[in-house]
């Protein structure tokens, strides 16, 4: 079994820069030494618990203080981390939960209502039984493989179930330097982050502050008064946002400006629209806007602000160590121009789906990853996306795949047929919309639908319209149309 | 066979930024692009003389322009480079060709007076003949395996001849990742060479050119004058130093300063003296001392200026991918502030020496490097170099080691023993001087045993002086005790 062994990230930056502020939450500011201790405390609370190395656990934390100390206690230790999305149902949660064969879960007390819905051999622990737990001296992993399963994330694809996406230690250690290399690094950077820490957005910004020694300012979520406020306070020099984020802070900022240390607004979460990437240039907001995935551990493609107007709408260029192609089929590039599927390489692409042999053989061949995302490259190489996995709706930076929502339309007694497409919305972008074909002698109301849909899927998921027809659109291979589904709304053919 | 597979260096980086200044060399400049473009002609010309990848070839060339072309060039076609120090004499040269099994010896046209004393089946090409070839359309080596090698540095060891240090594409690239995260990376970094290429200080600054796609300056040779004007002319902002130049500058610049965007004045090349860093303190001059070796491609060990006078006289702490310890036996750690031998361990640490599986086994022991250099650490963790391998003698920057130059001596007729050592000196730091024993009967002149050095010996490894003697001090098992030579010198007790 081969191995690239490094120091354990956390310790080693302690060692270099103990005295540097590593998060300021709230009014509480920690340094990388204070980080370390306070992990090293939880690590033995955690082996005290019968935390073993290797063992997978559940986390399912809200942005806080505690959650990175948490975070990176698993990483002392060599616990796997499957990092839930906070919005999503009990039963979604389960679900992900067995799936990743998670021995443990570590949860908000808030959110213990979902306890009863888990299985009986998973041991939930909330943050406060934790933080109260006996310590024993933890046996630490003094260096980490970067081959080794650092955290999991789960993505649905456009079918079946979701599947954990492993992101090793090396997935996240590569994101960093090839962020690194082409954003720069100073002595002097602070990274907001307002975008949650279980997104690959999110966490990939505690991985570079240890990786980076670089300051980084925590957010429970986003508040564009505080954002902005903390931009200055603290001298923010960089921001992870996505669209929706971008635009609140373009219109509340209105006639002022960002401080010129600002350096980096890194815009990702889906193709950006074009009067806010204008109306940006006109505030000179530094936009970096980036293509990238839970599978590729953050941004793999990037696009530097000198080419934001000359390359409007694109999302750049493959990070140094990365590389991109677009396929008009398996094995056939396309020519400059023309679209196809866009697959990517690189030390920071997921080695694989969790137990899903046969979902990475199909992904991931040769190590290139098929994306299913679809795009072209321009001459100078510059890639720009056209479309997002042909079904994929990103509603305020989440993705929503159709064929989940689909699944639990079907299981209600009421419905014969559904599908499901993303509107465009003005707040987030995309919100998805069902369509529905009833089962005979059934009268199901739009709001007993989203009803039953409510307590199976988290709510962004929930349809925010549900629109019923005779028969759905679909092919001779029974594929289901979206576009069809998609002209209806635009051409004001269908009623709720 | 595993592999790392990474885009080509120098492609990828002239994709990514092409317009960007890659380098300055006397009154031309030429970008990423004009680079690559020179780069894959030059790949062409050396596929058309019967280059093939894999293929081992001498590189004897000066701090030019065109040598950066030329390196790049057999990167780009997978061909490895053994970068000769060109000061080595024509019998040194050969041997290095006829160990590394080179196919090809690249030179300056003015130095092709060595050519005579190589081996036939040797292909030497000079500059001009290869810039005239026919060039064929290069096959590029569109990936790199980071585990392949690059180049080949010959280091001698404290016993026997030469060894060539394995460089591979990895090393080079783990070091500038590791300097990246220490000094941090900015777009307008500008770093200065004025140490030679043929050796590590001098071609990791190429390296990390490429892979940072930051613009160096490369000067011939150092010279204080030109060097003070381009850090004004050319904006510089990092140079990297030996002692004996770094102490030539702080002469020159007086009561001057440098200018404040001039960020770090990279120190390597053995321990420097308190003096002169006390006078850098005085002047801002931001010294960040180093300790690394061709085996670590270039600096393992770095201090920050933040620590120059608290921890005076310290190389600092293992770069962030790195790490060292201090062992009084195999198997046994110092304790703190204890001295014993200096062990690294990194992905930037060589993978051994070429075709001495029995020498890297004893020199890289599960994965550490024992360096034969003396140190300890203090409670901090911080390094302090007390002694390069007891014997190894550093002048202006050249590593020197006594047992290549006894050897020489050895084999004068008129010598029946000879020991070697360094003795301080003003200008170089360190010099070596020899003592002999004479054959009965013989009575050779210091100026004779010189001159038959000279033949041997590039001129830096040439005895400054030749104390004769009775007997050598030895122990038991007859080890030249090179401590009571040193006492014989600062006690006066030698005369030539």
């Amino acid at each position: 079994m081969q191995s690239e062994l490094m120091p354990n990230f956390l310790k080693k930056r302690a060692f270099l820069t103990p005295d540097r502020v590593a998060i300021y939450f709230n009014d509480e500011s920690i340094t990388f030494k204070e980080l370390y201790n306070r992990s090293f405390e939880i690590a033995g609370k955690l082996q005290g618990l019968g935390f073993r190395q290797g063992d997978f656990t559940g986390v399912l934390l809200r942005n806080h203080l505690d959650t990175v100390i948490i975070l990176f206690a698993l990483q002392l230790i060599g616990i796997r981390a499957v990092i839930l999305n906070n919005r999503l149902t009990p039963t979604e949660l389960s679900w992900q939960l067995n799936d990743s064969k998670a021995r443990f879960l570590l949860l908000e007390p808030s959110f213990s209502n979902v306890i009863d819905s888990m299985d009986s051999s998973l041991k939930c622990i909330t943050k406060d039984q934790l933080f109260k737990a006996t310590m024993v001296h933890p046996m630490i992993q003094e260096e980490v493989d970067l081959l080794d399963i650092c955290t999991v994330m789960y993505t649905s694809g456009t079918t079946g179930n979701p599947k954990g996406v492993i992101q090793t230690y090396g997935n996240h250690w590569w994101s960093s330097v090839g962020s690194a290399f082409n954003l720069g690094l100073m002595e002097q950077d602070c990274w907001l982050c307002t975008v949650p820490i279980f997104h690959i957005s999110g966490f990939s910004i505690l991985m570079r502050s240890v990786i980076y020694g670089m300051t980084i300012v925590l957010h429970e979520s986003f508040d564009v008064e505080r954002t902005l406020q903390d931009i200055e306070e603290k001298k923010v020099t960089i921001m992870s946002v996505v669209s929706t984020m971008l635009t609140r802070m373009v219109d509340r900022l209105g006639e002022q400006r960002l401080p010129e240390y600002f350096r980096c607004m890194l815009l990702g979460g889906g193709p950006a629209p074009l009067p806010l990437l204008e109306a940006c240039v006109e505030k000179a907001i530094p936009v970096f806007q980036t293509y990238g995935m839970t599978e590729t551990a953050s941004q793999i493609v990037t696009l530097s602000p000198e080419y934001s107007l000359a390359k409007l709408g694109s999302a750049g260029k493959p990070l140094f160590p990365a590389q991109i192609k677009v396929e008009l089929e398996e094995g056939v590039l396309a020519p400059e121009g023309k679209a196809g599927e866009i697959i990517v390489k690189g030390p920071n692409v997921t080695t694989g789906y969790l137990y899903r042999p046969d979902a990475t053989a199909n992904k991931v061949k040769n190590g290139w990853l098929y994306t299913g995302d679809i795009g072209y490259l321009d001459s100078e190489g510059f890639l720009f996306v056209l479309d997002r996995r042909a079904d994929l709706i990103i509603s305020g930076g989440e993705n929503i795949y159709p064929a989940e929502i689909e699944a639990v339309l079907l299981a209600h007694p009421s419905v014969a047929d559904a599908g499901v497409i993303g509107i465009e919305d003005e707040a987030w972008g995309q919100v998805p919309v069902s369509f529905i074909v009833k089962n005979i002698g059934m009268n199901p109301s739009q709001e007993e639908i989203q009803q039953f849909c409510m307590e199976k899927l988290a709510k962004y998921k929930v349809p925010k319209q549900i629109f019923f027809l005779e028969s759905l659109p679909r092919n001779a291979a029974k594929k289901l149309l979206r576009r069809e589904l998609r002209e209806l709304v635009n051409e004001g053919r269908v009623e709720r």
